[in-house]
């Protein structure tokens, strides 16, 4: 009786002491990286009944920008590092490494802006940091425990990216094709391509790569064994 | 009694029936691709405390060119895919995954020769099978479960490359250079280069990616553990 009274404390202590393993996920837009972080979530918690691995979506992180009209919000290059309020996820995988819950930011797409409401985030064993320029920066990289890249030509994340922005956002050909140019195109190989010399492990195909995704699927299983 | 009699026989023949795994593992000469294949060997082997994977080169598929002189051996295209027999190493593959004993041919680098003397390789659980153009030939690739292409920048192989030829191969500087850019530099471009693009996983910095190392030695395991 003693013991199983015990039990509960002494796991809830021994869980706090782990810190979360931290993978992170980059890739162009389009390169299936999200399907590749939601399958392998799915497929890994649906094995272990539970929910042991959570993404955290870098997209979350785009700066609060109330000070900018919705015009102002509309021209921003939202495919520059400074774009992105790393230094919040930073402060937030911090605090999860130390057991604490973080308020991850909630993003509205369609007011370019970021929202009032926070997402409650508690610690798991597996984080999936998932986003275009997870790898890009210095102190962010320091605390991944395996760094990914998948790594998808060009045309065929335009391709997929077109169909996706015109049929799920209502987004004209044209303005695709513009932001495209002027913004998507020049930060991938400004930023984006060489952060890739970053990654522990490249991954081609994304999300429909099904021998990458059993190996690192094994792999975040074979963590959640002896965690 | 009768239980512990029968027990080594239905092993047995469970063992003959699972085909082991596949895992080919290409890149450049110099890229770290060997040691990669060894260190994943050692790691998991040590910890099995048997030998549960075996490495088969590439290289020990060279052809057999008894019918050419020494003088006419030295100048043959060592990077081109049709210096080495790869129907003999699908055959091997073949034999393998059906529980057979193979003969696999021994290479005399000194004599640009096939030696008269075999190994005989024994089916195994897992196989790593490594060399450069281990991902080019499709009927070789059909067999792969795990297409690994180690990628690292051709100069660092080339400097890899100089120090091992000189140092272990009493070779000069001119002369693996030479070699460099007839044969190994073209044949990259046209063989090797696009192959990778048939590769589920790309292994970046090569035998030294202790994260890519660390996944792919853990996917191993889970693999003997569940095979």
């Amino acid at each position: 009786m003693g013991l199983t009274f015990l039990r509960p404390r002494i796991n809830e202590k021994m869980e706090a002491k782990e810190k979360p393993i931290f993978i992170g996920i980059a890739g162009a837009s389009g390169s299936g990286k999200s399907l590749l972080a939601s399958q392998l979530c799915h497929l890994v918690n649906d094995e272990f009944g539970d929910e042991q691995v959570k993404i955290i979506n870098e997209d979350c992180y785009y700066r609060c920008r109330d000070g900018l009209t919705f015009a102002e919000r509309e021209v921003v290059n939202y495919d520059h590092p400074d774009a992105l309020e790393h230094d919040l996820l930073i402060q937030h995988l911090i605090q999860l490494a130390s057991g604490q819950t973080v308020d991850v930011p909630q993003y509205d797409y369609s007011q370019h802006n970021r929202s009032p409401e926070v997402t409650k985030v508690k610690p798991v064993k597996v984080f999936l940091i998932e986003g275009i320029l997870i790898l890009h920066h210095p102190e962010l990289r320091k605390l991944l425990d395996l760094k990914i890249f998948v790594d998808v030509d060009l045309d065929v994340c335009l391709s997929r990216r077109l169909v996706r922005d015109i049929d799920e956002r209502g987004r004209t050909v044209e303005s695709v094709l513009q932001q495209y140019h002027e913004t998507v195109r020049p930060m991938f190989h400004q930023f984006l391509s060489p952060s890739k010399n970053h990654a522990d492990l490249v991954v081609p195909r994304g999300g429909k790569n099904s021998a990458a995704i059993s190996v690192i699927q094994n792999y975040i299983k074979s963590i959640l064994r002896t965690h």
